[in-house]
């Protein structure tokens, strides 16, 4: 231990080596609920990519295990430590290198913060779309690690579809890059892809170049009421079919509309089952938006709400946003989970959640981006409740046993971490796990990354 | 030998195992100039996934290498064959098995036709993009295999983008199920991406779950004469900082303008020194076309016609579809390059380009999707005459170390095959290749998958 802050010492300067351990504590954990957190021995705070290569240099001449960290905002315990680890936080790596308008990328350090990297292109009318709902403390490192989404993606994809090229380094210190600056490359395996969603457990991400999109026009909302859950599927599943391109397509159910009129006095309208909200950032949203309302009274909604403008949109994003807060004060604890299924069975998760919530005598609210299938169960409990723990668990557990049932994911978009890892293995199969591990193995022969993360 | 063809023949249809050396011969290469190929032992044309998994069990047990292959237009000499191996053809693999109008997707097996599948999905009002040059020829596991792109790559991506998950016979012939039939999903590494580009060198796809994008608008194209091809790269960059979103954008230099004018008698303006060929399939293309119109202008262009309909527009796209069987003619034999740069140094590669066909005194047309900066140098010469052959040889190898030096790659969508392996290496450079060697070595212990290629 001494020894390790020692070697670790010779490479970094002393406020990048914390060993306090009242600090280290603090590091231990994201915001993932039950999952296992150990104490580090040490926590790094490196600026350059010579200093991560020290600290992967020193990890693996003493055999040390690593945990990566960005703002540890992730919901799977990915980032959490292990007894003994090197945290080793990019927090301090967070320069924009170079925003490049005609070429259409950024080239960034990993622990750039989402929204700062978002507000700098936006400023040259460029736009980085993944708006995971930490946009303002996650890191895109973090992004890159946990594969990130957000409400954009049902048009403008996840975080990987916007990760070009990456600088890594190995577990053994070397320096890798892979990938590209140009908009097209197929020259050998795709290693990029292969770290996104990695979890820190293949390399540590030092700088990543981000293709970015021209700004779009300023989207224009609607909210549509609706009589059932059924039915705002109905219109999910008519809007997606009718060939319409929404930037945002939300759904909120009746638990949750309630919990955010509680917090924030919105005047969502409580008598309803189900809250849709849909975004065009078109040439003419207006249309759009006209020709998705019409389809939402077909569906059987009893109110549609178009936004006549900007501030109005704003204020309908604001309480999707609040979602999640709102139902963590319903009973003091909350367990988010990801599960994304073909939208055409969106009906069918949403039914099926239901059930498990009255089988397991448990408020479960559910916010989706249904546009996409991703449904963000969100399983209310009081922690101080022993058996009420353990539905909650269990329940969750139910959750994702459904979603693959449906043809579905475990995750979205929050990863696997620790919180899902018994999970992976029953979604991806025994051949699946046997390449991943194989795969874990090329890159990290002494299982010295992330332990414990994954499978 | 007659073991590894009785072996076959217990798990195949007697009309699937082909023995005959004229046969079989023909099955010896891609359209790939200058690549070696050797004789295959055997061809195999199975029809069903347990028929691929007898035939890499065969392999396996008689350690004998496999070649798979689709259509075989590819352009680097992916699927040569090598001698005494065991030929794969998917070819007979070709039902489309769902096409999902709700999810968005498509499920097929490999053989399937691009341009099938393109025509089958649109019938449904949807849009399969990657649209490579032989589309009505090259099949979605050919495309998979190489990470195809085409003339929509600038609005809509390439193949990777599309590839969704995949199940994939393994070298051992077990089955591995790969990714996902939702939107979104981040479960564990992404091996669906790792097989698009690994020109089956990773496993065997015997199907494929693919995005679709709903049908756009029809595009309608322009065509700009610029005096230079400068003022042409100009015009390019400022589209692109512009923030337009053009669904085609094309250059043609006056080598090629001149051949399609010999080949068909187009009435392109042979006088000028470039081409620019946009389109937009947006809601009202006219009104960006006359946008992008302002800005060719404003960079030099002597002339810019759009078109006024679909039919002026197919005639102009025509014309640079033509572009590489015109230059064909123009000595018999063409070596097509295919380097991306980013689009902000298309300027220097084009005078790179130049300045190589002067010092090699051979004739090179480029043209290029320029909107992504992916170059296809075209060069001509005589393949009877021993000092042009070597000629062209070397200009081949000089324009990949242009592109490199430019921070470009030497291959945008044709892939590496056989062409481009000792430039793989100098591209990834030694950690890349090393830990792109044991990715092999986790998928293909044996060795036994389509060897001699990338590597």
């Amino acid at each position: 231990m001494t020894d390790l802050v020692e070697r670790l010492r010779t490479g970094l300067p002393a406020e990048a080596v914390v060993t306090d351990q009242d600090v280290t504590a603090s590091y231990a954990r994201d915001m993932a609920s039950f999952c296992t957190a150990g104490a580090p021995a040490v926590v790094v705070l490196p600026r350059t990519v010579e200093q991560v290569q020290h600290v992967m240099r020193t990890a693996t001449a003493l055999r040390v295990p690593v945990v990566p960290q960005g703002a540890r905002t992730g919901l799977s315990g990915a980032a959490n430590a292990s007894d003994g680890c090197i945290v080793l936080s990019l927090v301090k790596m967070d320069r924009i290198l170079e925003i490049d308008t005609v070429n259409r990328i950024a080239v960034v350090e990993p622990g750039v913060v989402n929204a700062v990297l978002s507000r700098a292109v936006a400023e040259k009318g460029l736009y980085y779309p993944p708006d995971p709902s930490s946009w303002e403390q996650c890191t895109i490192g973090g992004n890159i690690g946990t594969g990130s989404g957000g409400l954009c993606c049902v048009k403008y994809g996840v975080t990987a579809e916007y990760v070009l090229g990456l600088d890594v380094v190995l577990a053994d210190g070397r320096l890798l890059r892979t990938g590209r600056r140009t908009a097209k490359g197929v020259a050998g395996y795709d290693l990029t892809r292969l770290f996104v969603g990695s979890e820190g457990s293949l390399g540590i991400v030092v700088k990543a170049v981000l293709a970015l999109k021209p700004t779009p026009p300023r989207q224009l909302a609607l909210g549509a009421e609706f009589p059932s859950t059924a039915a705002a599927c109905d219109a999910i599943c008519a809007i997606m079919e009718a060939g319409h391109v929404p930037s945002l397509l939300e759904l909120m159910d009746r638990t949750t509309i309630h919990a955010v009129n509680e917090m924030a006095n919105m005047g969502l309208p409580e008598s309803t089952e189900a809250l849709l909200l849909a975004a065009f950032d078109t040439a003419d949203p207006a249309a759009d938006l006209a020709a998705v309302g019409e389809l939402c009274a077909a569906a059987g909604a009893t109110t549609v709400v178009p936004a006549e403008d900007a501030a109005e949109s704003e204020l309908l994003l604001q309480a999707r946003r609040l979602s999640l807060p709102a139902m963590e004060r319903i009973t003091g604890t909350t367990m988010i989970d990801d599960v994304a299924v073909p939208r055409s069975k969106l009906i069918a998760m949403l039914d099926g959640v239901a059930a498990i919530a009255a089988r397991y005598d448990l408020v479960i609210g559910v916010c989706a981006h249904a546009g996409d299938g991703n449904t963000h169960p969100v399983v209310c409990f009081d922690a101080g409740d022993p058996d009420a723990t353990r539905r909650a668990r269990e329940s969750f557990d139910e959750i994702m046993a459904l979603g693959l049932e449906l043809g579905g994911t475990i995750t979205g978009e929050h990863g696997v971490g620790v919180l899902k890892k018994d999970w992976l293995a029953r979604e991806l199969g025994p051949v699946g796990v046997e390449l991943q591990r194989g795969v874990k193995q090329v890159f990290d022969p002494l299982g010295l990354l992330n332990p414990g993360k994954l499978f």
